[in-house]
């Protein structure tokens, strides 16, 4: 693995931090060979200035790495993978986008750039012929691409199948989302034992919006949403990572639920992204059993990268319902943005 | 208080049953002479035959009640609490009604019935115009009243608010329900710790049904449904007490955020179910904090009666978007269940 | 209720300030008339500062309350209840003793001067009888009286029960503590969900020291320690409120588990502890079950003052096990401190 | 792997057995063809039969067994391992050990018989010797061997690597234990939720005694106990998987921190019992971090199979304090009796 490419892993010792270096542990194309903290912690070996929560040991190479600060990162790098906040990532990202990196974002500070794709392999690579233009009009040797936000992950995947064969009106998606997408230390404790909180802050409009983007299609040099509409209610559980949504969704032609259950079965990845390492295999699991998918049980299919898709059902208001399951540290982040990555290696944008 | 209403409680050492007991102590017009429990517990002292979940301490006149098997209670009492299963009480509970008894009933088994109303005395005193139809139709001397599902109740009240000044056209319910609901032992801690469990047998069915036919009027001495859609999504999560709903909902002239607020605060229960002991006060806590309401915090409102709705937002695809918890043991079951006999006993048709 | 005392809670909005705040309402003697809070809240209305974490709803005075920054507060109240953290507490505190304040604190930073009472009113009432040289010594006017670390509290009022019937020996203690005793936001979520924190920092040597102190005696205007010997293992798990221990317990003087269960039952709290508002009734409950004391379902035994005592039997180490518990917040923090108030106001101590 | 040894599990839809089909998929010895469960399920397969409770998929394999009523399996087969209730295995296990059958038993029937091993191949292989006079003693062809307890297991490999240094005299144990622990559907969601239960029936009977058999010697054919005392206190937590146990500890010949923490970080499994597929790798992992072991962050060390320990440090009544965690269904349960197994298999004792 002498030739692998370099990357760094900015924000690397926040939760989503700590997935990349653990999924990019043994990574046959890519190695972390910097990581960024906060200023505080800068300076010092990252198996220090790491608080690991993950159940998974932290890598021995990922401990002698010295944490720096973002600003102070080598600018050389030509693969960045970035766990910013998004209010730092709106200036940092673009620093290292303007060198000849490619920046696979997870974070949201530019999400909604036209320009700039929501990037889920397995629904939308075509998007990536954007980038072109990104490049000329923001004036980037490198790029940005982002991977969603957790929530708006599993459903995207699940509403792409359905998209193809049946087109789609009206979605009405209500999540019940793990803790572990509100980073570390996140949500108090006393907040959510015995408890809903009902509410996550800017969380419905991204998922309103991003899953119309994701499902859109490229003119002009531009991302063009899709047309249908979307109402998103977004709750917080006692749930250590799986974001659950459950969904109503209005076809523009009728689908049976037989019908739905073979187009989410069958759906697969397009053709550049089948075969990269993350892909997730399958793309979308369906489950017949009256109360699947369930986080505890089904976060881990596929390693974490497949939407797991369940109780498909007729809906007395639209067509159908169904409830959708995604791992939101691994699909709806890290991995998320690292199977971006291999897509953008695979097709030569990359290194 | 000598000359209280004697009473039974049907299945008194279930949780549901529990709280019967728990409410009824010291209440000013109703007293609880009788308890029946399975054939197991039959002929034990309730104080030694009952698993207690409540942290409120038995009352000791319950711990001396010996329990009886349902089928050997005595027939003459005026008044019966039932926490029966729904098939127990669809062969028992019409053997008290026969005879003069009024039963109120937590079971599912009647709810159904055109002359059998399901009662939420702040939504829909009227529908005990039903009971001489009731009475003619079955035979009875006494009657059999019903309370709603746990998931129906909070919904239904939010509902009738905007019902009266609006009208309802669609609603979309998805529900994070609490595991006191499935009664004890009820839900293994395997399944939902870490976890959701996206279903809850029969729940959706009842829910769509039942909040109709609570909105509903009477025509004829029947009970007609309302004729607005709902479709419900059932989730159970890990919380002990209290029902969310997450509510999108269209109705038949749009109302803003701030009218619907107001028509929710300004709603009161019509006239004779204002001032009955178990009466919520307020019938309706609006909440303006954009987390509210939460399980943990809000069940109690109101000891427990109240209904409170929260995060009031425009749909994009509906007219509202909301957030209703109830708690699902007392207003939704044996609170609920108290506060329809207490409205019977005001109005003279029981005892 | 005109004459009541004036008292100021200092770190009023965090969570053991709430809990002082929820006490003190309707309080027959104090009346809290400021709060303070940190420079970020400072001026601002307490219904705005305090984001607010308990079930009982915040008093509507406590709203209208301006929180000021606790080095501005009005110097001559006459009570100040404090909820510091230790480090500030150690600065802050001898400023208001310095003055005719009689502090009650619920912060460590004094607990182990031999001066300051560590006062347990059912307990140790007789402690206060340091307070004359503790001015002397210190300089001040008024005086600091503190209450114990929350999970000291419980077990030191079951040992005092034994202590005085058949003396102490050996205590080795293990505790699973509720979250709402390390504050708000206090334990980060991902941290305790499925999994319990095997470590408080510097828990232990507070309760292996506290206790000791407690169970001692006064001696030339000093507190001496008791001389048995402690050892503790202190746990974080989740559970909202309520400190369980597990004791094993070597007497001086072996009791058989009839013995020390009557011990346990019979203890009453020293005249002029008795009457109080918040003195616990009964001090001890002693639980015959094999599966209790439990959190949920007994931390709110007399009102959350009352400590409960239960599975006693006999220890094949030592002489008796048993497993006491207690309310954190309560009994442990804020209604400590509230009773060692009333205790103090008693004697003509304050005010 | 043609020529695996074939085996049955014993009440294979429970909670362990399921841990039982999930370890020994692929087992390069061993290979399951026949499961048996209750007479509800017998005659089912067992992909419907069971309710699958794991996070890992069912193996293939398993779904396509056909479930026998346990008194109907073929008497034949060689290896049977055992998650029987201990009622059922004291009359079943001897059916299948009096043919020529090896038990490798997860029950507590038979561990206290002085002829049948309570076996820990980490710990007390040598134990394994008893084998001959069980065998005349019983008059059985075959054999039975247990695993211990699942609370037991973890602190008996701690004790082994100090008895063998410094010898013991006393551990005082108190367990906070996984609800896996208590099978499926096992604790009720109301009872732990929120909530510790300090009570499990019969374990600290068994935590006192099994300790000591499994850390005795052999003498003329029988298991002789050691004799070191030890008091348990067993408690039941919200965690899923991972039996915590705080340790006090005094040894014959005092340690230092240091010296302890090297003998258990040293300490090896013997000869035979050291490269067999299931061996813990290490044996003990010593965490030198001040708050760990913690059951979600360290169960799964070893594949679930090392036991870790942490927090090492003086005790003041005794010589050390540490806390120990093992996981309870793996090493504690399934994983354990298929290491006995695969012992006695390269022992020749088996096939």
């Amino acid at each position: 693995m002498a030739s692998r490419i370099p990357a760094a892993v900015l924000a690397a010792t926040g939760s989503v931090g700590q997935r990349f270096i653990q999924l990019l542990d043994g990574h046959p194309w890519f190695e972390v060979v910097a990581v960024t903290g906060s200023e505080r912690s800068a300076g010092a070996y990252y198996g220090e200035a790491c608080h690991w929560v993950l159940p998974e040991p932290m890598p021995e190479w990922a401990k002698r790495l010295k944490v720096t600060a973002t600003e102070e990162l080598d600018m050389d790098l030509p693969l960045i993978f970035s766990a910013l906040p998004a209010s730092v990532a709106r200036t940092a990202e673009p620093e290292f986008a303007r060198r000849h990196a490619v920046v696979c974002s997870n974070a949201s500070a530019f999400r909604m750039d036209p320009y700039v794709p929501i990037l889920l392999p397995e629904v939308n690579p075509d998007h990536i012929t954007v980038l072109d233009r990104q490049r000329q009009v923001h004036g980037w040797k490198g790029a940005i691409v982002t991977n969603s936000n957790c929530t708006s992950t599993g459903m995207t995947v699940a509403l792409k199948a359905l998209q193809e064969q049946f087109g789609l009106r009206k979605v009405l998606a209500v999540s019940m989302q793990a803790i572990s997408g509100a980073g570390y230390p996140g949500v108090a404790s006393l907040d959510i034992l015995d408890n809903v909180i009902p509410y996550i802050a800017g969380e419905e409009e991204k998922v309103e919006a991003e899953s119309c983007k994701m499902l859109g299609h490229v003119a002009e040099g531009q991302i063009r949403p899709a047309e249908f509409q979307v109402s998103a209610h977004t709750n917080r559980v006692a749930v250590s990572d799986g974001h659950l949504v459950c969904l109503s969704v209005e076809l523009e032609r009728q689908a049976s639920v037989e019908e739905a259950g073979l187009a989410l079965q069958a759906y697969q990845a397009p053709e550049p992204s089948r075969d990269l390492p993350s892909a997730p295999c399958p793309v979308i699991a369906v489950r017949s059993e009256p109360d699947r998918p369930q986080p505890r049980l089904d976060r881990m299919a596929g390693r974490g990268m497949t939407t797991t898709v369940g109780r498909l059902r007729p809906d007395p208001l639209f067509h159908l319902k169904m409830v959708v399951l995604s791992h939101n540290t691994i699909r709806g982040a890290a991995g998320g943005s690292i199977y971006n990555a291999e897509l953008l290696y695979s097709l030569g944008i990359l290194g």
